[in-house]
């Protein structure tokens, strides 16, 4: 449904609410903004050959522009003074570069928010260890998938929070926590995740009036140790209460400031406006070959190298093969293990521009040499720079 | 190198040394076992569109068998009780599902060592919150890019960190912080990582007595205060010392157990024997159609579907459009977002093989209707099941 509806930011806050919930991180309190739509979730899963299966990451410039412009966005209207940005970038130049590129693009229209970018296997250890160093996290779906939960854990909350999904025409509020059938009807449920659903709906419609007041009179509420059952200790709780007796707490304190917890302030906006992506300047697209992947049960790269090398067209050779990305042709190490899928990468080398039935005759030719083409990806230059990766090892 | 020369497992284990080193979590020792070839990692990468670009996850079945059989040597080996899986195979069901499908397979080949697993979200969220839930961990290798970072950082134990990378024929060991040319030749680096990868190379050669023996004179000397300035406080420690002093004091001390830190011990083994990986009985693979990627630049779905339907070969015809994974053709949302970047199924429905040529055919029809056909993937089932993911709303 999110996708199909194009909501495509997920929000997640995760706050600590130290002493009334336990946690290591007394300190922390900051803003997951996850893409929603796009990466590896898009499930697009081949098998092609018996021993490799292949699922595709997708990564798009509106995806990437949409979800960076909304996280600086949130940090603006909701008064947080930096945005960091997650990313592998360092080994995928291309996907998550191109996130990293477009973040590093519109940063500089929001002078007012601070903006810095951490590696995401460095971040994460950061973020786990010292949580309270961040304030809003934007990154690619797979990583904030992972991150939002770690977040919502060592805070100790995930039966406090709420989180929303936002696109361009609708968006949803939900808690974080499921919908426990098992409880339901009961009136012992802790309704503060709907509660701050609720809050971060009003926010969203720019009723931030009203988000303040009712977010201010639930953390009344909680340092009164008004506790449901989930959260109640004897220690530090003054009354165990049912969903009903708590949500009866929250609005008898509507006006209320918290005094231990910190208070919040929202200040007053027209919610969240975004302006929806424009398609830019068209790149001058030039094809230069095509990598054909193979099926082939064979062990030693020279011998496809040979039987492949034989398929010549007016501008297209075979240039390289690699195994699961590592160059075993020409010149690979013996010790490489090769699987059963094959990538012959054949291109130009004098910068003609390849016609499309070059790459047809490639595979006419190849299927009567007896070879098994199982997928392919062209290889295309924008402006005049190539748009794919080369071999490791070449 | 590492995969050049196939070393396909990075072992990681993670400590704590309280209170001689500070951490949150005192009691974590785990050991985080990271497939090291496959993955994201290959690096394949295209981009295709003006708006898209794609990385290929490659996941094959040897890879997995080879990771997940070293991870139960390794726990029998070192005396560990259980190994935890992680994966994401509620959404790659192909890739990631083939991951935990050959856990599944091998973990009862070691009846001695307890299994489980976790989504990667939630079990990283656990790991971040209460390491000392966790003995040994194998998972693929972004995940475990992520988890081992995370670990390192909350057990506080980055500077002190060995880890090895293990392949059929060959093995390298190296401490986990980088080679801090700044502070080099100085006579103040801490050499505990590099001690500790010394304790990993003679455990995996199987001279588990040497290991034993230097690894409880190292716990012995870091128990007696004697320090490196980077783990130096004036309150724990008795002595600073520089790099050559601190081995030293190693050496001084083999022989000798601690007292305060558990003393390990390793039983005699002859070293971790890997059989080598042997492909299976090859399945009965069948062409059942094509998803082909075009790059178009219009915003209604039907339109293209329109003039891609008049493509057909004697089994094919086009059966569905994706966007982004999900179905914008036939009966799409006008919500859903698109891309350039359409995926266009021309599968058969009735049961039907399909020719190779037929693929072709759809391909130079595409190209005279001037569709710009930018990837293909060949649709397979294998032993009769489909191998290839539906549309998301199909």
């Amino acid at each position: 449904m999110r996708k199909t509806l194009g909501l495509f930011a997920n929000v997640r806050p995760c706050k600590s609410y130290h002493p009334y919930v336990k946690t290591k991180h007394e300190h922390m309190n900051l803003v997951i903004i996850r893409e929603n739509e796009e990466d590896l979730y898009s499930g697009i899963e081949h098998q092609q050959t018996d021993e490799v299966v292949q699922c595709l990451k997708l990564i798009s410039r509106p995806g990437c522009e949409k979800i960076v412009r909304y996280a600086f966005e949130y940090a603006r209207q909701n008064g947080r003074k930096r945005v960091t940005c997650f990313t592998k970038d360092n080994i995928m130049k291309q996907t998550d570069g191109m996130f990293r590129q477009v973040f590093n693009e519109i940063a500089p229209e929001y002078p007012d928010i601070a903006n810095d970018h951490y590696i995401i296997d460095i971040g994460s250890a950061r973020l786990a260890d010292t949580p309270e160093d961040f304030d809003v996290i934007v990154t690619l779906n797979l990583y904030g998938d992972v991150i939002s939960d770690i977040a919502a854990q060592i805070a100790g909350s995930i039966g406090l929070g709420g989180s929303s999904n936002i696109g361009e025409e609708c968006a949803m509020f939900e808690a974080i926590h499921g919908s426990a059938p098992d409880i339901a009807g009961k009136n012992i449920a802790n309704p503060s995740g709907l509660i701050q659903a609720g809050v971060m709906m009003m926010n969203h419609l720019g009723q931030n009036d009203v988000a303040e007041k009712i977010e201010n009179a639930w953390l009344k509420t909680l340092e009164n140790g008004i506790h449901t059952g989930d959260i109640y200790k004897p220690e530090l709780s003054s009354e165990k209460v049912g969903t009903q007796e708590f949500a009866d707490a929250v609005i008898a304190r509507l006006g209320q400031k918290p005094e231990k917890l910190a208070a919040v302030t929202y200040k007053q906006t027209e919610g969240i406006r975004l302006t929806p992506y424009k398609r830019r300047h068209i790149a001058d697209k030039t094809l230069k070959g095509m990598d054909a992947f193979i099926d082939w049960n064979g062990t030693d790269p020279n011998e496809l190298g040979d039987v492949l090398s034989s398929i010549t067209t007016k501008h297209l050779k075979l240039t390289m093969i690699t195994n699961r990305g590592i160059k075993v042709w020409p010149n690979g190490f013996k010790e490489t293990f090769c699987t059963d899928h094959w990538r012959c990468r054949f291109s130009t080398e004098n910068g003609h521009v390849v016609e499309k039935m070059e790459l047809i005759d490639v595979l006419t030719h190849a299927d009567q040499l007896g070879m098994d083409v199982i997928k392919t990806e062209n290889l295309y230059e924008f402006d005049g720079k190539p748009a794919y990766s080369l071999g490791q090892g070449q």
